[in-house]
């Protein structure tokens, strides 16, 4: 089933204790579809400036991701430099230059409009919106967000929210969305005003599925190197709305499995720069991990990983 | 299976968010004790000052508690005071008055020598060793420390380890005793050490079961209300080896489920102040939570709780 995405794509320059990029390949919409094309074909909606390099293009659109709704415009595309602390507990922007970002407005092709499962990835809820008004009849809405939105365009993100069924975002955002410390408090909240699934990103510590009622939990996939953490929450919607597409199923016991794709992908995004990590691996590396994963969490298992 | 515990038994002073108890039951092995024998018949050591109070005892000493290792000294019993922030994120020791167990030489009766399982609470190493000097053949030995030791008694708590099967620590201590920041480094940094598993205990974030090659994961059971934190991880101890205990089972796939009564032990601890929860739940309860946290994370269910 159709699965269409709209986010930035970007160059980062990132600093961690293990090295430097500058100019990387970055963005949410660009790691969503790395990790979301190992599972299912990515329709890409998104803006670049006239300075985005040939090469990135040329890795970006590689088999399964149509970059039909790529808008090239002049100027300079979506712009981030960050630096991580020794531990990987803080992240400090050092520099957010929007570029072609700030004039955007997201053309989705007529080809894409029945798109069946939608991303909208972490960008002006005004954009989201525009989004959503362009495509038909969704299965599936998914709805990313952060801190500036939530601060800065709360109203427009409200109703983002009253037509998404599942909002991704990380603890420390749905306590500031919702005003409850308690996380699954903060996700309940979050249940009553649109959304009908909560997914909770915790890093290291997994991540939550909070529907009305129901919880699930996955694990992070045990990592003694933690390379590069940008992209991974982008990287988790990746596996898990790719999951889903490819199966066309919104159960809660597909969802749960779903999790487990976007765990597993989340994990690759942070072992190396970039979109790197993407690039080497297979749809069978993607099934050993999520077989990793289930094993890290069966009760009954003696000889799990 | 006999278990025997050796800790402190002490009044604690708490405060947290949602109010304050003073010369409340606590202590490592009283936490313990009391998730423990919900499970299986525990035998104690520990010592107390002359003014613990009778009530105290009694709350002790139920059903499946052999006090016969219990001494009663002149002058006061442990004491603790501490006070949680806001968050629970944060807790603040106030006051640590040692009292009896500045003297406290443990005598391990006669009857508890055959004792197969032992679960070394959170005191001074060398009292560790003099435990295990007096125990003849255990299956397992399991063990807690905590910052205090680590850096002021290092030399006698690596003894300690040496003897030990199962090191029971939350993720600072690993960090601390290990020199890694990494928390799978820092389990692999222990496993070289001596004990062949160690349990990092994450709080609200679960515990993490590692082995020589072998990871398992159990996920917190998901609380809106946290109302004391103080003794769930001897709680969750006391569930880990009280279910070893009763099944005398040490195989990898039975540590796995001893994992999760320990998790559910850990989740009634923070529900009251003090040892309460534990006065009102039956082995039910308990079956009941274990079930609800296996549902939590199992992947193919669409139902779970």
């Amino acid at each position: 089933m159709s699965l269409l995405v709209v986010g930035s794509v970007a160059l980062d320059a990132i600093e961690t204790p293990f090295g430097k990029v500058d100019r990387a390949i970055g963005g949410s919409a660009t790691f969503f579809s790395c990790a979301a094309r190992l599972l299912h074909p990515v329709q890409l909606v998104a803006v670049i400036g006239d300075d985005y390099p040939e090469e990135g293009l040329a890795r970006l659109g590689r088999d399964g991701v149509d970059l039909a709704g790529l808008e090239r415009a002049p100027g300079e595309s979506f712009f981030w430099a960050g630096r991580y602390s020794f531990d990987f507990q803080d992240r400090e922007t050092l520099e957010t230059r929007l570029g072609v970002f700030a004039g955007f407005e997201p053309k989705v092709p007529e080809a894409f409009r029945d798109a069946r499962y939608v991303f909208l990835g972490n960008i002006d809820p005004t954009l989201q919106l525009q989004v959503l008004d362009q495509v038909r009849s969704p299965t599936l809405v998914a709805c990313d967000t952060m801190n500036f939105w939530i601060e800065g365009t709360r109203e427009s993100l409200m109703r983002v929210l009253e037509r998404t069924d599942v909002l991704l975002l990380n603890d420390a955002e749905a306590r500031q969305l919702s005003g409850e410390w308690n996380v699954y408090k903060a996700a309940r909240w979050i249940v009553r005003h649109g959304p009908r699934v909560v997914v909770v990103k915790q890093g290291e510590d997994g991540a939550l599925l909070v529907e009305d009622g129901r919880i699930f939990a996955v694990p992070a996939y045990p990592l003694e190197e933690l390379f590069d953490p940008t992209g991974a929450g982008d990287a988790f919607a990746g596996g898990f709305m790719g999951y889903l597409a490819h199966t066309d199923d919104v159960t809660p016991a597909n969802l749960r499995r779903a999790m487990v794709y976007g765990a597993a992908m989340g994990s690759f995004a942070v072992e190396r720069f970039s979109i790197e990590r993407f690039e080497e691996i297979s749809r069978d590396h993607v099934e050993a991990r999520v077989g990793e994963i289930r094993a890290l969490v069966d009760c009954d298992a003696g000889a799990g990983s």
